[in-house]
């Protein structure tokens, strides 16, 4: 490579490793679920994870067709923002109400630490996650919901339980996964029941 | 969808989600190498989504043009055969003589917890990943030694100084970064002399 395009590379090299050493903080950013064995809660990164790899397995269910690396990418950052802003969980109306603006900051900043063209792509991503309107978003919030459905279903509906869930907010939350895809939604609204019959989850 | 074609349907998404729930056991594998805090050792999901994360910010640097969905996948699936082998550390001799055999068994097992095309998807990326031929391949190791290489950085060399690391070990492990990305080489290089000068890398 020649010497003006060798120091252009080095420097987007810098910034790309600044973001990738600054994001290793998601790691430390927890939910309110908890992992399968009910041990301790999940962070940010094993989140973002277990949804980029679900998606490989899941994108045949969707009613609408997916862009599987887009939905992919929009996973696995859908998170970062929470490095500044923290972790407002589902159920929290309170948090919801100041969760916009902090997340938008965080955005800012966070992307901002990339070479331009690759914090707009992200940002961009981000922006259409949030937006919740475009299949491969419909896709990336089903994924974002489900997984998390699984893990209280694995660990005995442990973080519904401790937090006193009701049906009607789990359904509310997921209220677009029926149009976006039918099958996941029967398997959903099947593990509310068994959950609600063994008094995890409260019925209405 | 029809009678039949919903049955098979529902078949392969409760396999899809016995192999999910199965792999979050991978969150409680833990390795070697310190957040860039140095407060806790990463786990391999974390790694995982990190090594995807970076492979969209990277690619850019390689000398082979890589297909970036095969390489998020490749990575995202790489380390879950230690869910029955366990983490194999880098600088382990010893394990690394039963390592082979103990991970063909963890992924015969895990791979065929999913419907059979999609276990097969996974399987031979697995099995690209550990051939280390393809470019492909070549990225998804780049991006599995470079990302540790980074979080021992942050951490002020934590790992090596704890495992006694020499720099020829640290060379040996990354031989074919040069020519998988000169760039990245470059960088690592100048990351192990800066922590032989603190101590932290012994030189050889």
């Amino acid at each position: 490579m020649d010497r003006v395009s060798g120091d252009i590379r080095r420097q987007r090299l810098e910034q790309q490793i600044r973001f990738i050493v600054e994001v290793d903080k998601v790691k430390n950013i927890f939910r309110q679920t908890y992992l399968s064995d009910g041990q301790r809660k999940e962070n940010d990164a094993e989140h973002s994870w277990h949804l980029a790899l679900a998606a490989v397995l899941l994108k045949e269910h969707m009613e609408e067709e997916a862009d599987l690396t887009k939905v992919m990418v929009m996973v696995l950052i859908h998170d970062l923002v929470e490095i500044d802003a923290g972790d407002t969980y589902a159920y929290d109306a309170a948090g919801a109400l100041t969760k916009r603006d902090r997340e938008v900051k965080a955005a800012d900043r966070i992307f901002g630490l990339l070479p331009e063209d690759q914090g707009a792509y992200f940002r961009a991503l981000w922006d259409e996650f949030e937006a919740y309107e475009t299949p491969d978003a419909k896709f990336a919030h089903l994924l974002d919901n489900f997984q998390p459905l699984l893990l209280n279903d694995a660990s005995d509906g442990k973080s519904w339980t401790e937090h006193g869930v009701h049906k009607s907010q789990v359904c509310r939350r997921n209220e677009r996964i029926p149009e976006t895809s039918e099958i996941v939604w029967e398997k959903m609204l099947e593990i509310m029941e068994k959950h609600i019959e063994r008094g995890h989850l409260k019925a209405d």
